[in-house]
């Protein structure tokens, strides 16, 4: 009943078949930039070749790759090489562009060269996409090709197909994810070790978790970047990635970690999309979870994202959120899906943003003041008689119910007493007021620490 | 910049636009069984039938529905009903047809008449997959047609998606699953709350989780059955139910998942396959996982599947496993992709088993007794002098290396003491062969519990 089929390794593209011999010339792909996700790419595609061709019935033979300077490191042997990426994207040979040099300015260049030249393209630029997708699908699809973008977010979790084919039946809620593993690193240390924010970053920086300059990890740009790709495929909306609130993890102490621990609570760096009646919520900030959710407890440089659905409730998808091979598996699984798609009709494709692309909804995005969330507040208050009572009516006064509260002792070094509450859900314009009372107050010393709070179930 | 749309929602097919109006006839579904999952279609379908068709493209119409007796409690307004299913697999106007009614015989005689008549079918049915699937699917290549079955696993998580296009760039080396929400809410409540199977059971019984006759659940049958289907779209190989090793909860004791507990570890029923060089693994049995690991803290009747790539590493997808509505999502998330692939080639489709038919691989499945993993064993002894010597010494001859050891104290109602052992990795029949040296020796008392360990890095 079995039947072994055998591939030609050296993508010659004839099949040998128990019945005869017949002949699928491989799909042929182009690289633009041979780093990290490159090299994994080129790897995995020699390594699994006959695996892959298994799967897509046809294999994917590279066919040229643009690199500035020669890789010693890489195996290019039989694959023409370029020092120009314009070259790659007009070779009438490639069927499919792989974009990895990364930045906005030469990748949106080369990936609308590359759709105008009826290429199919598949990309890693979280950041492209996010600022400049919406002019390029549009191209794309004028051209009736496809832009591919799995490994754009969350490394190898296939998350975007997850969300825009497996939950194609649900009505998305919310989804919330750990989408940066920098920032997820710096925070698992933090908590584990007692560590602080700026010792762990010089590590992540030594062991190149970080990047030189970690502005975009540890600010939540790039987490930011992700969230807008996963909000609009998740909601039918547009990519609009300049409304997104971005809020970083550098200003997060070791002593909210560990508050936030005896109430029960982890703290992560998440990218959360809401879908309110008034609007998206669109956020990326530092964020309590109740320590027993299986997102609490995703560590390490591990992504994870959760996405709740109106028919599926709540789905969580874990992985590796970058590195060489994990995103080499989600632009491999890109070009399988754009091989099978060669032959289809280019108006019943999968749309780039999930819902048809005349059927995107104008449901805007809302700014931070009229998102709703719980909150952390951490008070330093002189130890006077009556603080409880000042801070609790100010609270009540505005309708804000405190969920839990903690008194710390007084600590030596400065005499004040750490007043920790965690409040029901309310409007961030609520909570800001509030705040503004509550460090007006002249018991209360220094700035109130705010925390956002989600329960995720 | 943004357009909306508007769906007709009374399923005409029409489309108003702000450029004008065009006509997209909706795609016509037949659902044969009313029950639960059938219910939680029609329910999603209707509520849900604009975002359906925005990312679809076409409208989604039920147009029959066969039932033995009448389900009042659903609206069927507009919809021929039959209790007669040959008349809808027959009615020429239905493209696509919904298997719920459960079982091998009439389920089986109704897809392949449905396949003979050039319909797409999609179906929940697990027991029908994993037992006549490769005859199902080879008549549906024959007829070009899809058999989907996304909802057979795990209900409303989208793994058999992630395996089969998702990481299509990997040679998958294991996956993992709690694939029985019933057997994982019995476990999760011995564990939490001390309670004993026979007890929790009956619980279950009574909150629907858990069937009249519950040995499909308890003993690992349907494990199985899912099992199966996943590790063919894993390795590429036909399926063979027949060849899965299963084993079930009911003898597990409270008093070992409690041992296990001090051990670090948490008690799951797990379908475990592995590919090894000598042949594929694929068993289903209660296992020891490391508490610290994301799917030993997935409780209560959820699931969770593991799957590791050489590319990708670990990822994890979670979710509801059972449902009205979680298993009616891979339903609809299946007739969207039967929509798409309409217009697609059928020979360039996602084949059923992830790998095209002709290069299915003859890897063998392996007997249990070929099997390696490490193991949990607890040893009543007699409260002599030596008896720890002796065992250490049978096992040590057999090159089987202890990782961990808990003596405890003499139990008072026998005067026996439990001896725990964690052994390192080892083949199965070596194992079987130190039980029952064990088991002969003049200090132990009854029968050795043997209960296998995975890490599940």
């Amino acid at each position: 009943m079995v039947r072994l089929f055998f591939y030609d390794r050296a993508c010659s593209g004839r099949f040998t078949h128990a019945d005869g011999e017949f002949s699928v010339k491989p799909v042929k792909v182009g690289i633009c930039g041979l780093g990290t996700v490159g090299g994994g790419t080129l790897n995995v595609l020699k390594r699994n070749a006959e695996e892959i061709t298994r799967r897509a019935g046809r294999g994917i033979e590279v066919a040229q790759i643009a690199i500035r300077s020669p890789k010693p490191q890489y195996d290019t042997t039989g694959i023409s090489m370029t020092s120009d990426v314009f070259e790659l994207v007009n070779n009438p040979e490639i069927d499919i562009v792989i974009e990895l040099i990364g930045g906005y300015t030469l990748a949106k260049e080369l990936v609308l060269k590359a759709i105008d030249n009826g290429k199919h393209v598949v990309t890693a630029n979280k950041a492209l996409i996010a600022v400049h997708g919406n002019e390029i699908f549009a191209r794309a699809r004028e051209k009736g090709v496809i832009v591919a973008f799995e490994a754009a977010v969350a490394g190898g979790i296939p998350v975007i197909k997850a969300i825009r084919e497996g939950l194609a039946a649900n009505r998305i809620n919310w989804l919330a994810g750990i989408i940066n593993g920098t920032g997820n690193f710096i925070l698992s240390e933090m908590r584990e070790k007692g560590r602080t924010f700026p010792d762990v970053l010089a590590e992540a920086q030594a062991l190149g978790y970080a990047e030189a300059d970690p502005t975009f990890d540890v600010e939540g740009i790039d987490a930011a970047h992700k969230l807008t790709i996963l909000a609009s495929i998740a909601f039918g909306i547009p990519l609009q990635f300049d409304k997104a609130y971005t809020e970083g993890i550098t200003q997060l102490t070791t002593a909210d970690v560990n508050y936030a621990e005896a109430l029960g609570y982890r703290i992560k760096h998440l990218g959360v999309a809401r879908r309110t009646e008034a609007g998206i919520e669109l956020r990326v900030h530092p964020t309590l979870i109740p320590a027993d959710r299986l997102i609490a407890n995703v560590n390490g440089v591990m992504n994870a994202v959760m996405v709740n659905g109106d028919a599926v409730g709540s789905t969580l998808y874990y992985g590796a959120g970058a590195g060489m091979e994990p995103t080499a598996s989600s632009i491999i699984a890109d070009l399988v899906d754009v091989v099978r798609a060669l032959t289809a009709d280019p108006t019943n494709r999968v749309p780039h943003l999930a819902f048809q692309p005349d059927s995107l909804s104008d449901h805007p995005i809302l700014p931070i003041e009229a998102c709703e969330s719980a909150y952390y507040l951490r008070i330093q208050a002189k130890d006077h008689p009556g603080v409880l009572a000042q801070v609790a009516s100010i609270l009540s006064a505005r309708g804000i119910n405190i969920e839990s509260i903690m008194q710390k002792e007084v600590e030596e070094q400065d005499g004040l007493v750490p007043m920790i509450l965690v409040t029901h859900r309310v409007v961030e314009a609520q909570i800001n007021e509030a705040i503004s009372a509550l460090e007006a107050l002249e018991d209360v010393v220094g700035r109130v620490v705010r925390i956002r709070v989600e329960q995720l179930n």
